[in-house]
């Protein structure tokens, strides 16, 4: 019997029933079944080998898809877990999944013993080994009796409580080799293509990431199909760690976290206070010139205006919970989002059509009540600050609007030297318009005017249908950054959802009432976010314009000190922040210890430069720039910054 | 038999026992005798008539003394009452107190009765003819018993209610005329003082603050000695209305509140915003350059932060209650101070003491739980930003630092035209050391660096023992306004608590661990107070520096229209925040409109700008300043601004 498979470009082909995904790359090319890894059979992610027994649409997996990483890194987790249990028999297991770079497998080695990252070598050497033997991996449906029989007997407490957790009939086993797991799959064909391996570290981990449970060991690896692909993996993981913005962070004086404050609520030193501030009063000048608004509201709000908006719903129990006050009855929240306040003040006057759009920006806390375990430098925190602001428009207003927006983010993102990009449209999920609300008139609209804007500014995008938020659709920015990594940055978003619900008005020209649009927008994100995405990004080492100092001053020795301090007043009252280093070290040292510090200029000043009321200047990085007076280096500085934030 | 009377000045005379403060005043002059309205014996204010048995300490209150302006409106609240029950027999009364002008009653009519502003007149004119009869205020100590009874046979439920939280052998009841009060006093002799009258308002008040009880009628009012004082003081009250802060932030567009988010919590609208903005820049740009460093920090903290700085015992249940999480045993507050994170960072490095002072600056919101009756526009809020600093440094350093922030303050002062100003130096009890933390050698030194370094700065001050905080002593600044109201603003403490609790150290030129000492300090108290005692001093008319926006420009038609768009642009890239008004209106209508929004300037545009690219400038409230380019009037602006700002 012949079953229709439909390719990825509407093309269609027939082949035998119970054809493999595999089998149908070989018919395509022996070439193309080498690099695939993953197949998508009717939208759902398959082994390769697995039997396709009616019509089907395909999708095959090579190395760029997520999806083929994502079975790549998942079997690689199955194949150290037999090397493992071959060098440490009696090793219990609990879950080992593939995450964005490699995987990892939670392991119990037993009373007593211990796995440590001096021992990942002899795993690797044994992974390598059973690799080479290009061992099947192989599937079978059981039910939950006999997976339960199967790790009872072999001793696995672990899994015998995650089966139990299971549905029968959904219960799959892999096996490959001497190994087999507890596993929904899917795999690799065999162990074949895992050509390149490296175990990278070991941690702890709580079973279960319950602190009452047993800490078990957490053994983290990547693999490659290519050697050269695991050293570059490697030279990159190295660059990524020297950009860690938490060790810079650290290293810079720009942020610290305090345990008795508590975890995730960012301390901004003097350093890393300037750079946001700098961010905002950059952004803030940008605004004001084209036509924001700037508004400032509280970091609370009664929870009745969360009941309101509907974040209450979301919030209310799984974030900071409501605070009660000595008035019975009454209940506060920390605000999770600024939409509800801006509603608010929209509401405190009277609009007419002429007004709009009307766009009302702010620098917003907000708070997030994140998992300790989820927590993670200035990149996932409990209260962070948005560049939010909303746009309030007429219906017919929202394509031009939208498209000001993308300008907007453009301009931000070519200032800041974001040169590469890419943006995710998310769309409404056409077969299930029940999850959203608003007409599908608006949805249609909107939709089409996202699509048009995002395409009349030449952006590169891909859509995804079902992935918009429930009041509307949304379009997302992404940033690659100094080294390749992608970083998520601002959205923009249509929303129906709040003007009903905060009954939004304005008057038309026909003098009736009528209900505004609402865009909600961030460039940055958040600032917490932004920063780190920029120290990583930059090393620490900032544009001029963000630099929370411009210059340091070092002169040659402390009978320059009396001029290093006149030369600091100059500057400092022309507003360019300067430091002086009058420690009594030889200049040569003070220079190296200096361009550490990632301070753009370093003035060196000694005899002649006293006499002729000049700095020696020296770029960071860069060296010697020779003299100017000091009124010439400031306003050289000043011509620097406004090269930097104007295009 | 004698007794021995000692004077404010330290003089000391005898007197026969049983001599009334009015008889000593007689005694000194007559005339004394008709200006004094109570006096201070042995630390307490007591009446004028009252015996006096023993040796004592007296100060007598003229006028000018808030103890005799609350004996008299304390008085004057009795009289009303008096003129009331003859007017509405059967009324009963809640409580009548002094406030800081005038007084008020609330009473209960009775069933279907009522009293309103248009009943006044009358209740005015009784209290004239009663106050001319000069009945004389007799105080009796009674037992709990008597009062009960009397009270009771009168009808008065809310005096019994008070009574019986009363503690037996503490009460008294002063009795003028036929009307008889529960009080404490003290009183006028007698009510010939009284002159001149004035029932100023009625408002509704529930007894008891307690909105489930029932709701009296509060009647205010004010009193003088002479007609004259009472003309002058309606006429401040007349001129205070107008410039009411809640008024003109309506009118102008400055703030507003939100049920929906919650009462005393303001949202700052586009205008306000940016006036506080302004500020906040202006003093960053100051404090920069007096060497502080700004830190940002966030707006909530573990509880366990609070019970170390003692906060908790203060906030933790009278403010806004601690939050949960979704971990267990987990609770977090809003910040009522932000001290405890500014320790904190303090501590996230080691300190050497060359490093010292250290200064931190922060706009940084905390957030108390004012009663909802309490709250008042701007100035009495539930969140609040401080422009708050903390200097940390060694014990020696004290005095100098002291004087640099006396400086700054006076400094800021004047650049804001508050030329008119007063501080008050609070100092320890010294007879109840035992309530203050610290070593008696520290607070010696502290009180004597604050009294040295304030007549060093030539500051008019007051010395008021028992005044200190429970850490250190303090001096607390006040500005009077353009019509003469003082306001409190900032101020400056010593603090030898926190570096205790937080176990803050530097290293000493001996190698070995030091406590700093630390300086609370803010120079505006609140962004919010401060912008409403900017509103209320100016009547919305802002210094140019302050204003939000600079200039309108009113083209004279629409024909102009397109030059003035290009006025604008040029304006707005030179940061000058300009507006456009292009109605259609005529050119003296667009005038008289954009002189009420008190927009410092206004440009004017026709056929003759437009040709010469130049504006027709007219300066709010002052009218024609000639013709200039626009960049000349950009230039302008950017120098106006300069010298407002510079001294």
């Amino acid at each position: 019997m012949m079953i229709r498979i439909t390719f990825p470009d509407g093309s269609l082909k027939e082949y035998n029933k119970g054809i493999s995904s595999l089998e149908i790359a070989e018919q395509i090319s022996p070439q193309l079944a080498k690099e695939v890894y993953a197949a998508t059979v009717n939208g759902e992610v398959w082994d390769l080998t697995r039997p396709i027994n009616g019509d089907a649409t395909i999708r095959l997996h090579k190395w760029e898809d997520e999806a083929a990483r994502h079975a790549f890194w998942h079997s690689s987790a199955h194949l150290m877990a037999e090397a493992l249990e071959s060098l440490y028999p009696g090793i219990k297991f609990g879950i080992g999944p593939a995450i964005e770079n490699g995987f990892y497998y939670d392991v119990d080695p037993g009373d007593g013993k211990t796995i440590t990252e001096a021992d990942l070598a002899a795993v690797e050497n044994k992974m390598k080994e059973l690799a080479a033997k290009k061992l099947v991996y192989k599937r079978k449906e059981v039910s939950k009796k006999e997976a339960m029989d199967y790790f009872t007997k072999k001793g696995d407490d672990y899994k015998t409580e995650l089966i139990s957790e299971l549905e029968d009939g959904t219960i799959s086993l892999y096996t490959q080799g001497n190994f087999t797991d507890l596993c929904r799959g899917p795999h690799l064909p065999t162990t074949e293509p895992i050509k390149a391996i490296k175990l990278t570290s070991v941690a702890g981990a709580y079973w279960r990431g319950n602190e009452n449970k047993k800490m078990l060991t957490r053994i983290y690896g990547i693999t490659y199909p290519k050697q050269k692909m695991l050293d570059e993996y490697l030279v990159l993981l190295e660059e990524a760690r020297k950009r860690d913005h938490r060790r810079i962070g650290k290293e810079l004086e720009l942020f610290t976290f305090s345990q008795k404050v508590g975890m995730g609520l960012p301390l901004w030193l003097p350093r890393g206070a300037d750079i946001r501030q700098n961010l905002i009063d950059y952004l803030t000048s940008v605004l004001r010139k084209r036509g924001y608004k700037i508004v400032t509201t509280p970091h609370i709000g009664n929870v009745n205006l969360y009941k309101l908006s509907g974040h209450f719903e979301k919030y209310g129990t799984s974030s900071f919970r409501p605070m009660s006050t000595p008035q019975e009855g009454e209940q506060f929240m920390l605000k999770p989002m600024n939409c509800p306040h801006h509603c608010e003040i929209y509401n405190s006057t009277p609009h007419s059509y002429k007004e709009l759009p009307l766009r009302m920006a702010e620098f917003g806390t907000v708070y997030r009540y994140e998992q300790s375990g989820e927590l993670h430098g200035l990149t996932r925190v409990r209260s962070f600050t948005q560049d939010d602001a909303h746009h309030f428009c007429r219906p017919d207003q929202l394509r031009e609007e939208f498209k000001s927006i993308i300008d907007l983010i453009l301009y931000i993102l070519r200032i800041l030297n974001f040169n590469d990009y890419t943006a995710q449209i998310s769309l409404r999920d056409p077969d299930n318009k029940e999850k959203y609300i608003g007409t599908d008139e608006n949805w249609e609209k909107a939709e089409r005017d996202i699509i048009v804007a995002a395409g009349e500014k030449n952006l590169e995008t891909t859509v995804v249908p079902g992935e918009a938020a429930f009041y509307g659709p949304k379009l997302d920015f992404m940033v690659k950054d100094a080294i390749g990594r992608k970083w998520q940055l601002g959205t923009i978003q249509v929303d129906y959802n709040l003007p009903e619900r905060f009954d939004l008005t304005y008057n038309g020209s026909d003098n009736q009432k009528h209900r505004p649009v609402m865009i909600h927008r961030t460039i940055f994100g958040s600032l917490e976010r932004f920063v780190a995405v920029l120290i990583e990004n930059s090393a620490g080492k900032f544009p001029l314009w963000l630099a929370p100092e411009k210059a340091v001053i070092l002169p040659i020795s402390e009978k320059f000190n009396d001029y290093a301090l006149k030369v600091l007043e100059i500057l400092n009252n022309s507003d360019i922040c300067t430091l002086i280093d009058d420690r009594s070290e030889k200049i040569g040292k003070k220079i190296r210890d200096n361009e550490l510090r990632r301070i753009p200029y370093l003035l060196i000043i000694g005899e002649k430069e006293a006499v002729s009321g000049t700095v020696a200047v020296r770029k960071q990085g860069e060296g010697d720039r020779g003299s100017m007076t000091v009124e010439d280096f400031a306003n050289f500085i000043k011509a620097e910054i406004k090269k930097e934030t104007a295009l």
